[in-house]
């Protein structure tokens, strides 16, 4: 596996490998690499010729409260798991390069971003994209995965792609989950013993939403109630949002009547947990997340 | 020469150029075009494999009081006009396929533009980097070409290149000019005969300046001053502003101590016209006004 510090080196290599018409899989990650992470690394490696994992804490996605400073990293660890998943190449940016000068052009993200977790996260996606466009453009992927378990940061790079027509295929890898269904996190560890033990019914009311959708209601506001119910009744944590949404507009509707979004937060005593289903009008699961 | 008008034939072009390893330059333009565009078309010839010209009116840099509909098109003598320069490609992207649905991620230029010609267009150079984004994603070139008339848009694509790392080199193309030294431009058939006569008095008075420096003149105050009095003395044309300002940062300075435009807008009856000199601290002409 090459470690790549410098732009220049991941300039000369992008140019070597784009000239030899290998496809690339890109897995961009802040680093601290986790099971999740894992996964898109795998699947990456199975749809091209080489897998590329950038390893970048980002400072421009970190809003004042949150803590750029202290945000975990472990390089060596990073290093090899990369390599144990089979990555070709580590590339580890450096904020100095990357950030040279106070940007003359920036990017805002004006849609998708204002529900959700984006609502409390103001500015979040800006640096998201940002960070992306430079990352895309120094490594030309043919492919680009993320975990559907961020479902809104699919959609904005969905949006992201799109608007700017990249040459850039959007991969949405579905969410790991537990044998019990809770989604994986790192977050996981911090919830107590009973936490544990209650935090499945999050993905459970997921699935009951998605049955009440599948056997014909079509009515947000009641799916949306009976998904809250659910948590409510079978965990003590307390609901961040419950959401039914377009996907991936995330723009807000009535009726289930196109592809949408139940997404979910719940706050317990040490651990703010997510999760999401995305189905389309029938209450069919699109994999895919797209 | 290929015609191309659909972004997925411009797709698949682009496929096939990169994996043949072909270097391409690009003429991005709004067409109807001209000497200048002509003289950028020569000189990515000569600098690679193919020639890739792009005639896109883009509607999103045009202000409110600018007349997107109105703007001149002509297809067909446009057509002949970079057939004749030796182009390989005319791409003439549609509208609608550029601005499929509102944009989630918007770009704005938030330095460089405030000054010059910029201070009066709010909104033209976002609307500019935007597109321009688009089509070196579309088109992939290795070399972009800018004429250096329109210097304050060089400095913008500068930034842009810059801060998102596009594998893209500038070259910008030193402007062409009348043998009496007045800058070629489309509007100069607006001017009267007598204005005509005083209009190449404009580089005259950039040259002064220029003098003024070789000289050790460090003066901005100075300069600017006499600068604005030379065309005063000799034309009867209106100045919109003469300004010295640090090249590309475009920052107002007091002294000349690197590398600065002298740059220049004069309305006369018809026509309004502008030009400028891009030197280093010593006065030397910096020809490709980076």
């Amino acid at each position: 596996m090459k470690i790549i510090k410098s732009l220049s080196e991941m300039h000369q290599l992008r140019k070597q490998y784009t000239s030899s018409q290998q496809s690339i899989g890109f897995v961009p990650t802040m680093g601290y690499l986790h099971e999740g992470h894992v996964q898109l690394m795998k699947q990456a490696k199975q749809e091209n010729d080489l897998v590329v994992v950038s390893i970048f804490v980002n400072p421009l996605q970190f809003g004042p409260n949150e803590d750029f400073e202290r945000y975990p990293r472990d390089e060596q660890r990073d290093i090899q798991c990369a390599k144990a998943a089979g990555v070709d190449v580590a590339f580890f940016p450096q904020v100095e390069e990357m950030y040279q000068e106070e940007h003359s052009v920036i990017m805002q993200v004006q849609r998708r971003v204002q529900v959700l977790c984006g609502a409390k996260r103001e500015g979040h996606f800006d640096g998201v994209v940002t960070v992306l466009t430079k990352l895309f453009h120094l490594v030309a992927p043919t492919r680009v995965y993320f975990g559907m378990k961020d479902a809104q940061q699919v959609a904005v790079v969905d949006a992201l792609l799109t608007d700017y027509h990249f040459p850039i295929s959007l991969c949405a890898v579905p969410t790991v989950r537990e044998e019990d269904g809770l989604a994986k996190s790192s977050r996981n560890v911090y919830l107590s013993q009973e936490e544990r033990a209650e935090a499945p019914s999050i993905y459970q009311a997921l699935q009951h939403g998605q049955q009440l959708i599948q056997s014909g209601n079509k009515h947000v506001k009641q799916i949306v109630e009976e998904v809250t119910r659910f948590i409510k009744g079978h965990t003590r944590g307390k609901i961040d949002y419950v959401d039914i949404l377009s996907y991936p507009q995330l723009e807000t509707i009535d009726t289930i009547d196109r592809k949408i979004i139940i997404a979910v937060a719940v706050q317990f005593q040490q651990a703010r947990l997510i999760d999401n289903v995305v189905i389309n009008e029938h209450g069919i699961t699109m994999t895919d997340g797209r």
